[in-house]
């Protein structure tokens, strides 16, 4: 089992935004991936401007799998304006 | 719901003995805590001496018992020898 831990920073003001399209996105990832076993969007009580995902896949295939959705890809884009910055992603093996 | 990322450094070649209690602590978190939704291990794979737990929690009053189990003080206590410096223990707030 792989997991994930993917910073998110949003421009002031974008939170909500940004929190609707990720709505779009967990809905897709949740219907579609059989490899995905967790995708929460969560905020960090000491930025507000500052979300993480923790994610947990299956194994290498589906993490690859999830990555070259379309739905991924278009979400991703449509986040665009709202962020400020590349995502910082942290990649994290399971243990037992 | 809450989020937690904890993460925890240990020593040089106290990997092992350091998961090993962990999966005793996991086994009683899983066993005991209805409230308590995830609680992953995970080893960094950019540091082979940084581990990070993902968790969730139902609200707060699960977090709250989840920090006062005899279980997890004693198990706490027993990582300790293994571990290079505290806890790092970050808070967010899970979103829908």
């Amino acid at each position: 089992m792989i997991g994930i831990v993917a910073v998110l920073k949003v421009q002031d003001g974008k939170g909500a935004e940004f929190e609707g399209v990720f709505r779009e996105l967990s809905a897709k990832v949740r219907a579609n991936e059989k490899g995905n076993l967790l995708y929460q969007l969560t905020k960090s009580r000491a930025d507000a401007n500052t979300y993480k995902v923790l994610e947990l896949y299956k194994d290498q295939e589906a993490l690859t799998a999830h990555g070259q959705t379309d739905y991924f890809r278009e979400l991703g884009r449509k986040m665009g304006p709202c962020m400020a910055g590349r995502p910082e992603v942290e990649y994290l093996d399971a243990v037992d």
